[in-house]
């Protein structure tokens, strides 16, 4: 061991095999399914089944958002000039920013002040109503966006929000952090006049919170996630489209296949 | 629509919801795993259950090959300058290139057209043989790297590709392409004189070629899944270790948890 | 020296100084202009006045082509969704791909190829003409773009393309590979019925085969300069815009300083 | 006009012509030199002769500082992973965080406040060194790193700053931001009991305060001037060295041409 030896405490290998968090990477293929390893390996541990299924659920919800999505026209956008896959991919991640996915931590770190205000402040709704009241002002005093809130295109309710917090329900991590984030939305309604109800992120915020994901990964788990549509459209540019086109970020249409329901199973 | 209009076959949005494929994105959530969600959205269709399992299974074996792999090293060596999680994402995504992961496509050419020229020259071991020679010899011939053999740390066989091979014959997927990987393995060893066996990303090309993955998403499949392992190094980098320091490649250990096992579920 | 010790014949640093190229860093500050010091850095030696002019003039040709140009609707992009100047910038810089910017090296091939071949069969315009015919045939056979012809937005000449080609004549550097050059615009049109007149790419590539400039470097010129724009308009969109806004490829003018003309110095 | 029409003040391009800030592309090229049209693009007008010179000294002085560099590194680990020259420079380009070169914008931020309160209390050396000590004082209450300050390796006094300075004051530009430097400087010894002399960055910062640059483009600068080196690296590793190597990032060295001067001219 040299001067500039250093440790990890993510993973190991020889040239007998790999392990994850302690775990041999071989006993997890075909045993553990892909986003609890990712679980293993962000947090340390195995995730509880409750758990599993909402970070699959979480990283379903975030895997993509349409072709006029910037992360998605940015890769684009390289593809068309030449760029490699990977090359286009990267663009695409440079570009979920604090605007565009990158948004979870920040939403999480709200979430939790007006928890941990309401649980000071006593029990009840109206505690909540308080503690998110002063979360907002906090914000808008510090000249602070608050993440998590408020959509471009979803002016109502974000589709896949109402799925996300039936699932967290049914997966018994319902609680306090859930209730922050709706009297959130209530407060800056209250605040500013506008609806700007709970988004993706916020939504992947609150859960993230139940069931105590690390902040500092919570938008990695996010970009994961999204970074397979931008794959996605970016192979579809390369292999599809003709280079140096000009993208228009609006006049596009869909051409895959009718809608249609799954299969029950 | 104006003179720029144009389509994807990928997905849609509206304010009413966001549609992959045709499905409702809202019904994929927490029914259909990630990996199933991701395999549908690259190749158009959801998996069967045997092919789902088998890309779980790849993903899951990419996730991560510690800290001294390039990808790893960049993301670190970029975070340890001061860039962001994403930004040091990027740098790792980046040195995925042919010599380092992005090497699936290149190897499903080649096996696939060992199993091409076998096929033609009719069935038997002989055949086979006969054809990985010619592609072997084709390709030093145009002085290219065959992709997919070999690997720096793993001299022997690559603890990963035991497991995948197995999982492939459970799935009942498992054809002439495995066997073309290895009959390339052998008829490298006769041109080369040297052990080259089977790697990760040659193990990953012969499945894909089994299950009739597109190729030009083939290193997307493994870009996914590699990021994930990047992003927890960034993320410890950034979090643990102070900034600008030297970041050696070789000189490095483990200090997680220790060796353990799966629970039996 | 340890096993990993590696030599690099670029630059040295030390507590006392850093060297490039075995000349004092401090020295050339102030003494040598910049577009000099990369010449040295990237040839290994500083360039005759000729020459350095050239450089830099190639250097100012490629320093911005307006909002439209795919970088900077990449890297504007990317920042719009909240990337930091640097991100954007190198979402920017991995646009620049082989339909836009870097084009020059193959360029550079093509129009070596066609002096080598007019070298071989005696001088003479139909010498050159019969070597431009070969070269454009043998591209297509092999379904290779040609480099450096014909632009998406300059149908007729590229206005730059004029003034560096009087600079190369001023500065004595106009051979063979600007007639080379030449004689493939016409094969091209001979070949395709279409005018592909010589572009940015093609024109550079003309004078750095003339200076012998090496070929691997060349795209890397035309990067150092086009990251200049990039960053520029990466900068508007931060400090000007509002964040996540579809940014039209088309639909933009210009608000800047009305035309001016130098002031005679 | 559409509903998404935009403006830059930037640049414009036509079928005939390319403009920048007003003035024609072409007459520009082989007139102005590449860092006079840089300061055009970045701040909207041409520099006056003093200005223009600083602005090359500058960008020379930043152009590279070794192979030990983290983004020299990344970019190497990149291009040693199989990254193209463009994508191994964007590695990178994003190792330049704020550790790492992309500390001169919060240098000048520093220096200014100084600067503007030294000129509240009075002139004269002590109100100089009270308003130093002001601002290390909210620094540090703040948590905030003063960048522009120490450097790993030159731990005297950065080679290139003297040059950088000497060339101010015969630029006749040398004033209170660089007098409110050097305040820094001795009120940081004064806080922390170590010598953390003025680095590059600081120079730079000081500099581009007492001319006026728009500090939100100060960090660009250094990046234009920087990713030549970045290329430079990133060229040799691809040229010269084995794919897939351990990059040890301090036991290498140099061999290039040996220490030589100047030609007089």
């Amino acid at each position: 061991m040299g001067d500039l030896h250093w440790e990890t405490k993510l993973s190991a290998t020889s040239e007998n095999g790999i392990r994850i968090r302690g775990y041999d990477l071989v006993q997890l293929i075909g045993t553990v399914p892909f986003p609890s390893v990712l679980y293993l390996l962000f947090t340390g541990e195995l995730p509880a089944p409750n758990v599993a299924k909402l970070i699959d659920a979480i990283m379903v919800a975030s895997i993509d958002h349409g072709a006029g999505a910037p992360s998605a026209l940015a890769a684009r956008t390289a593809a068309s000039g030449g760029a490699s896959l990977g090359s286009a991919a990267a663009a695409g991640l440079l570009t979920l920013g604090k605007y565009h996915g990158a948004a979870v931590q920040d939403a999480m770190e709200a979430i939790q002040k007006v928890a941990e205000l309401a649980n000071r402040e006593g029990s009840g709704a109206e505690a909540l109503a308080r503690s998110a009241d002063a979360v907002v002002a906090e914000w808008r005093q510090a000249d602070r966006r608050l993440s998590g809130f408020g959509h471009r295109q979803h002016k109502r309710q974000d589709p896949r929000l109402a799925r996300l917090f039936a699932l967290a329900r049914e997966a018994k991590v319902s609680g306090n952090y859930l209730e922050s984030a709706r009297a959130l939305e209530d407060a800056l309604k209250r605040s500013t006049g506008k609806e700007l109800p709970i988004n993706i992120d916020g939504a992947t915020a609150a859960i993230l919170c139940e069931i105590g994901f690390p902040a500092s990964l919570s938008n990695a788990l996010f970009m994961v996630a999204r970074i397979t549509g931008i794959l996605a459209h970016a192979n579809e540019e390369i292999q599809e489209m003709p280079p140096m086109r000009r993208i228009d970020p609006v006049d596009h249409g869909y051409a895959g296949p009718a809608d249609r329901v799954l299969p029950i199973s």
